[in-house]
């Protein structure tokens, strides 16, 4: 076994694996080989110090550190306890190693690019910044060029650190824990379940709570650096130096989700187009070459790059809506924000214990002997969460956002949070509705499947466009309620104008997120499910385990395709507060009112244009990057089969490792394009338009091109990527359908119909539509950061 | 042969076909058996009546008419220089015969269908416009809300009637030209692609000239009854009412388009899935029972419904022109607006004449010897008419724009006008790009198609993304330039602010039709190309005359999808006249400056998620529509092989007939769906935020919400226009590519694999993508007929 290249349970094949990707960056190696004990000695004298200076800042800033810090010791605990379940078979074992080793290397051969790139993109954030005006009230505050250009870069850095510790802790976890949930299914459906359940609840809990305290932080870190010697500045200054923080987790999100979406999709595509469509052999069989490079890319793909997804959405949207908060609260007169800025990092706090409590009352034994599904398990576990979200929220509303002013404002907020939460609702039932095969949309793409591959296409993509209609009309309704609810909250400017409108929808959005550590558990949950469906496969375990992790796996489809619905809808939300922030910095760096986005001016229209081309332009790279990579895993896989006859019956063993390294070399060089594209495109548009408006007397050009550009790509992204998500779930769906019996069940012509589909839909539901997710927040951010830029 | 039911050849079973289908509306029979020369006595009094009427207004109405109506009666001696040529043998007769008597039959079931309809919307438009204001202008101008109720209503139902004639003769002149291109076919390809152009360039001149006159006739009469009245009552006033003509054609041009491409498709995917791909026989093959279906949706679909989309299209285009160039002239205190009221007018009629004398320019009998490529052939003609109307462009800009005002503006237009024919250009050679396989991209399609079903989808998906990138990068640089040239063209307001940036961009516009005889004729030349393909096919012609037949139709692929970017690049040009034209026309109800559309108001963005997102729903049914319908065949052709198995071997007749009416009944019961989604869905959301708007106090709230809407719409509908026919023309593409040898060539699975794309590409590009042309188009004109419902 020793002389066949990378396989697997062979030591040398291990490290030939590692060793051909594994180029481990210094500073993680120097944490990941530290002594446990000391490592816990750095955090909490870290934390203390944090603590500290928090006490300088207010009480709020030492309550969310000291309860977000004790929610970090309880995810803790609770990857201890996954990490004591056993680990399963010694075949097991080999090949979760096998997965462990190629998701290592690869995470941080992908983390060093991100790197450099990164520190590229901060001398160039400190350069811009080191050259343009500070705003009047920067000035007021005694903030000075250098301290701006300084404070942007280190929060920039700071969020893409972050960033990439969320990303690496989801697959820190998920590629220990797979094997474990294979163990786990040896003895009960239930077990394997919460071993699932929790290692991605040590995940979300984990993401959540490092957003909370990486902001908090940097919040109270500024507040008490420039507070106290700089009497004019006030904590809603604080909020927009924040933005860089925000700009770094965008960033890092979105070469994170595409190159772990190209990588995963890529080993996926290929392995299946040979594997089942050619030579007839189940997923995950141990006989197909690309197997191992397929269940390394769920770790990559889905658990590193959704941590770094959801970090960069919270992050984005507590930025966001402490900077609105602070300056409503300021036109509104009110003599004290600290509620207002502070309520978005309380209301993820709560978040982190509401959802705790979900995920811990989703006990390891059974109650009674019925068998449940494990869906409804899962969707108990979120209801609890729910349930105590809401009446977290009202609290918390009544105990930040009361005011003298308007006394009965909180109740209005309070509103707007249930808003949001029955937004999330919708939004979840939504998803399943179009995913699931027990509704009639998932049974029609199964029906067209019969009639050919042609018209099982052509049915997917008119589901997945149908099914932008509802959720779009769920985000209409609740933007337009909780902007109403927060019109008529009683807070009103000088002229008595009414100023929370926009708060409102923030909080909306704060409501749809409060349970966003639960949702990011089930998400988690999904491709672990399926690293063990695979691992279960591949060590050729009895029939019973098998069902047992196909149950899960298939939860996991849905609860994967739920979530993602719920990020898109939170990034529509997320989107108008992120626009208010720009236009109200805009304002503050020009001193002149920026108010409005009138795209009946040409070139705002145009911006508007050009913003939507950018958002297919990106999904066609983003797929193509997807077809190239996974043309070549074909080609690897035909040749191996080939000149191996061996292997199908088990003779001779596939060469895992080149795989492997061929899908990774792709999804590395892949995904360069999109991602520069999607980070240059805002900044070539705004500048070019800063100049002609320049050149032809047009005020502010820049900024309002932008500011279409902005707005137009929001909107085109929520439908491209709800079209994207769905069809791709739809179709993976049918197909399990397909499988289960229905219209001649495995082998027939409509299964092999079904899994062109599939195919189709990997690079749609896990690639673009996903990094259309990121990218819709990454453009609010860089606009955000680089608005200097289009400024004269 | 006889006791088959509806075999070709069969009078019983050709008036089988017809009796199924026909229910030929009263008003048709009466024209179509009027004694011809009663007829041309009938329509050469008409045009005197007009010509007296023409008279008292303008002499430049005089002049269009004269004009317009010599070439219709040139397009007239076309048509008979077309039908002077033989028609090819007794066998293609009865092919030609029983495609006729289809394309007939439900051709007046559909409009029969699409009649009923407009006259309950024209009730409906009576019915509002008899309950609302009339605006202050209109008062002073001595106009009751009975007149314009009238005056609206009769222009739309003539819109819609002529929309219909419009269609009736695209697919008139393609019935009769098909065989008689597959005559002469037997004899050289140089006569057979003259045929074919000619009879393309007969619909061509058609179309045009109707639109000119239509609009023309009823701009004189409105002029002369009430400019002689009511002494206030001046020629600006009227574009304002001829609203209803464009809605009328929209209207009409929406339910063809949707009605014609659903039946082509589902009847070429139906008998391609089950001849091509399971029973392995050519296309067009006489065995397949859906091959007169097929050939009969050529007509129907791509003539009919493109002869209704381009008369639309232009309508709309000159009649925002005339409201825009009117307003224009009054804000810049021009003493005489006629020549901007007239422009439009003006510039299509040349465009008649510089397309006819293209047309001519390719003259039947080849000069030298050297074969030539029929595309290089049709482009020296375009090429041609392009140049041509350069100079008459430019000339009539210097009569009619030069005013004293504002002395060398005529130059800045002409320039106008070159950004626009400069565009128009760009557009043709970017749609080739993509969808020719001599290019990479189709290439690269052709090549993913070697790894299966998947990966070929895959890679059309992304070329048909990425395709969007150049054309709205052209249309950014176009409209600028055009807004530029416009704004700084020296014509001013009273405060002295340019007012001609939009007038610009109008011209730019019109720079960009003003050869669309012309790309109208080389797009009609498709389908009767591929229909005399398919006659030559069906009568078993030898070889050679294949050969001919088959370069043509693939020429014929080339100027279908060219023309198609065509219509996306004129949509989106003309998007901007019709925005301001609708602000405009809300500004005259409400007596209060609508000069903005600001996104940042959340209702106002919302309507623009909701227009994006009906630009989605309504290319989901569109595809769903032809899916089904496809499916319905699927089964039909199936059933058919398995009952008859001597059609295989020629000694059964397939039941042509039964495939025909299937397709007829489903595509008229489809298209009702997404039609009426497309006509309600603007007047929904305009009511809903009227009353929201009313209830919480926010003024005009509706008309700004359906401007969003529109706008959005618009973007949203070009990018996914963009994206629906290319990826489709490269697939077709990609396949004939693969058929002429690459990978494998016929039967290969690289070939079964493209088949799939092209499959899947029918509903894209002649379905869906084409309906969104007419979409965006029908949207601007609803709103400005439907305004005074958004309005308090």
């Amino acid at each position: 076994m020793d002389d066949l290249e990378g396989g697997m349970g062979s030591p040398s094949g291990r490290k030939f694996t590692a060793s051909n990707l594994t180029t481990m960056n210094p500073i993680a190696r120097a944490v990941v080989s530290m002594n446990k004990n000391v490592l816990a000695g750095v955090v909490l004298t870290f934390f203390l110090g944090l603590l500290f200076v928090g006490s300088k800042s207010n009480p709020t800033v030492v309550g969310v550190l000291l309860v977000s810090g004790g929610m970090l010791a309880f995810a803790g605990w609770v990857a201890q306890w996954v990490m004591a379940r056993d680990e399963g078979t010694p075949d097991m074992s080999d090949v979760s190693d096998a997965i462990r080793d190629g998701a290592e290397g690869y995470f941080s051969t992908q983390y060093g690019t991100i790197g450099r790139l990164s520190l590229v993109l901060a001398v160039a954030i400190y350069l811009i910044y080191s050259f343009r005006q500070v705003t009047q009230e920067q000035m007021d505050a005694g903030l000075t060029q250098g301290t701006i250009a300084l404070l942007t870069t280190v929060s920039f850095l700071f969020g893409a650190f972050c960033s990439a510790v969320a990303g690496y802790v989801g697959m820190w976890v998920s590629v220990r824990a797979n094997m474990r949930v294979a163990g786990a299914a040896r003895r009960s459906a239930r077990e394997a379940l919460v071993v699932a359940l929790r290692a991605g609840g040590f995940s979300g809990l984990v993401v959540v709570g490092m957003t909370v305290i990486g902001v908090c932080s940097l919040f109270a870190i500024f507040h008490v650096s420039y507070g106290s010697s700089h009497e004019n500045f006030t904590m809603s200054d604080i909020p927009l130096l924040l933005v860089g923080y925000g700009f770094g987790a965008s960033f890092v999100a979105l070469f994170a989700q595409l190159g772990g979406g190209i990588y995963t999709k890529a080993a996926d595509v290929g392995a299946d187009l040979v594997g089942k469509v050619e030579q007839n052999i189940p997923e995950d069989d141990p006989r197909n070459p690309a197997v191992v490079a397929d269940l390394v890319g769920d770790n990559v793909g889905d658990c590193a790059a959704r941590g770094a997804d959801l970090f960069e959405s919270i992050a984005a949207e507590i930025i966001s809506a402490m900077i609105l908060g602070g300056s409503m609260a300021k036109k509104s007169g009110l003599k004290d924000a600290t509620g207002f800025i502070m309520f978005p990092l309380v209301i993820h706090t709560m978040d982190l214990v509401v959802s705790a409590a979900g995920l811990m009352s989703v006990s390891p034994s059974k109650v009674g002997t019925r068998q449940e599904d494990p869906y409804d398990v899962m969707k108990r576990g979120y209801t609890f969460s729910v349930v105590l979200a809401i009446l977290g929220f009202t609290a918390s509303c009544k105990l930040l956002l009361d005011s003298e002013e308007a006394p009965g404002a909180w109740l209005n907020f309070a509103g707007c949070g249930v808003v949001g939460i029955g937004c999330a609702y919708a939004f979840v039932f939504i998803s399943q509705y179009y995913t699931d095969y027990k509704y009639k949309p998932v049974r029609v793409v199964a029906e067209a499947s019969t009639t050919g591959h042609g018209t099982n296409i052509i049915a997917g993509v008119a589901l997945g466009m149908e099914s932008t209609a509802l959720p779009v009309i769920v985000i209409s309704m609740g933007i337009t309620a909780a902007y109403h609810l927060g019109n008529t909250s009683g807070l009103k400017d000088a002229e008595g104008n009414p100023t929370a409108g926009l708060f409102g929808t923030a909080v909306a959005t704060m409501g749809m997120l409060s349970t966003a550590a639960y949702v990011l558990t089930m998400d988690v949950f999904g491709p672990i499910a399926d690293n063990a469906g695979g691992i279960v496969e591949m060590s050729q375990q009895p029939e019973s385990v098998r069902d047992i992790t196909d149950s899960l796996d298939a939860v996991g489809n849905t609860t994967k395709a739920t979530t993602k619905g719920f990020a898109i809808g939170s990034a529509a939300l997320a989107a108008f507060l992120l626009f208010s922030a720009y236009m109200d910095e805009v304002s503050a760096f020009t001193q002149k009112p920026f108010t409005e986005v009138d795209i009946s001016i040409p070139e705002v229209w145009i911006g508007g244009l050009l913003g939507s081309m950018l958002v297919y332009l990106f999904s066609a790279w983003a797929c193509a990057a997807v077809g190239k990579s996974a043309q070549e895993v074909v080609l690897e896989v035909r040749r191996q089969f080939l000149e191996r006859p061996g292997i199908m019956n088990y003779t001779e063993k596939p060469d895992y490792a080149r795989c492997v390294s061929i899908v990774a070399e792709s999804a590395l060089r892949e995904m360069i394009k999109p991602g520069l594209l999607a980070v240059s495109a805002p900044v070539v548009v705004g500048v070019t338009f800063r100049m002609y408006g320049k050149a032809t007397g047009e005020e502010m050009l820049g900024a309002k091109v932008v500011a279409g550009l902005l707005m137009f790509a929001t909107v085109s992204g929520i439908l491209l990527a709800l079209f994207l998500n769905t069809a791709g779930g739809a179709w993976d769906n049918a197909k399990k359908y397909i499988e289960q019996g229905a219209y001649g069940g495995k082998n027939s012509e409509a299964h092999k119909a079904s899994v062109t589909g599939d195919t189709v839909g990997d690079p749609f539901k896990d690639t673009a539509g996903p990094s259309l997710h990121v990218l819709i927040k990454m453009l609010a951010t860089i606009t955000l950061v680089m608005a200097p830029l289009f400024l004269d």
